[in-house]
């Protein structure tokens, strides 16, 4: 089990007005971001990856506290990500995005297979894959920010990645209660099952 | 001055191989992170913001350490993000991304104003304005995680954002040597001043 440094807390601080439209303008990709403790596999839809160092290389990933994969991060101290190609469908999305995999089997019908770090990989819609070891996890109130090492990767396929605003404009794609974006965009996304974190 | 969790040393890690081409699928925006200390301004060119919770609401963002930047965060504990817009001329970006700001104001000739936590905010190319006050800081080598809550932000016009993919791709954009993803899309991309960070 990792700790935690952080609080999710708040704590007085000046501010202005907040204007969350502000917060659209940041450019996100989609990944399934897996996560296992012995024979307990899941995975949640995240647009919150980024490589935050490049020696040692590092990524890091915002995760909904609330989520089992959450759990099982913090549990097995280390994650996978599974970069989403452009057309992948919504349904396979939404298998991984809008229901908790605490009831329900995610990776029952889906192509994966397990890494270095034991964590599943898909083997389907997926352009690359990143293994790594969770070195800091911050709390961060609704989420949990892990900062991790990439301990491995490797390019799937070439393609474009699914972008978040792809998602959104193209495909008509909606935003889960889990995700830290949740509210921002609500002229298009609506959530299909409340409460529903992977 | 703030204080920092985590640690860049190595620790032993399980791994297997690390194809640096998998992390070249992540998505990216290009934003300027401003910092001021006094009336010391200075920002850069990063790739690395990302809202990473919604409750309280929170973004964080990757830091090179050697930057001036770096110090005017560590030092105020503040920060600001200017949202690039498509447009933005590389010259633009080479003022902030490829040189650095203690040997040259790199305010000079750019049009913008002071905000709420006293961080300047780019009254030119910019799509929005984040300000946030730094809640946590993770030594993460080569570069900081700071994560701060969000504590004004405004939505200054509309339009596309700058992408990472779009300034390399369409743009013909370099990677400068002070950016997480330094040395990983090298088939297009080189340094213009090697060892400038902002």
């Amino acid at each position: 089990m990792i700790e935690q440094a952080g609080t999710g807390g708040h704590c007085p601080i000046d501010s202005g007005h907040i204007d969350l439209a502000a917060l659209n303008s940041i450019t996100y990709g989609l990944y399934v971001v897996t996560a296992r403790d012995s024979e307990r596999r899941n995975g949640l839809v995240v647009n919150t990856v980024v490589q935050v160092a490049g020696e040692p290389c590092q990524v890091s990933v915002s995760v909904n506290r609330a989520s089992l994969t959450h759990e099982l991060v913090m549990t097995s101290g280390a994650f996978a990500v599974s970069v989403l190609e452009q057309d992948t469908p919504l349904e396979f999305i939404g298998r991984f995005g809008f229901r908790t995999g605490r009831t329900y089997d995610k990776f029952e019908r889906v192509r994966f297979h397990d890494g270095a770090t034991g964590c599943p990989l898909l083997d389907e819609y997926t352009l690359a894959h990143i293994e790594a070891r969770v070195r800091t996890a911050v709390d961060c109130g609704s989420h949990t920010t892990f900062i991790a090492d990439v301990v491995a990767s490797a390019k799937v396929k070439p393609g474009l990645p699914l972008t978040y605003e792809y998602y959104h404009k193209v495909k008509g794609g909606k935003t889960g209660k889990g995700a830290p974006t949740y509210g921002i965009d609500m002229s298009k996304c609506s959530t299909e099952k409340k409460g529903a974190t992977g």
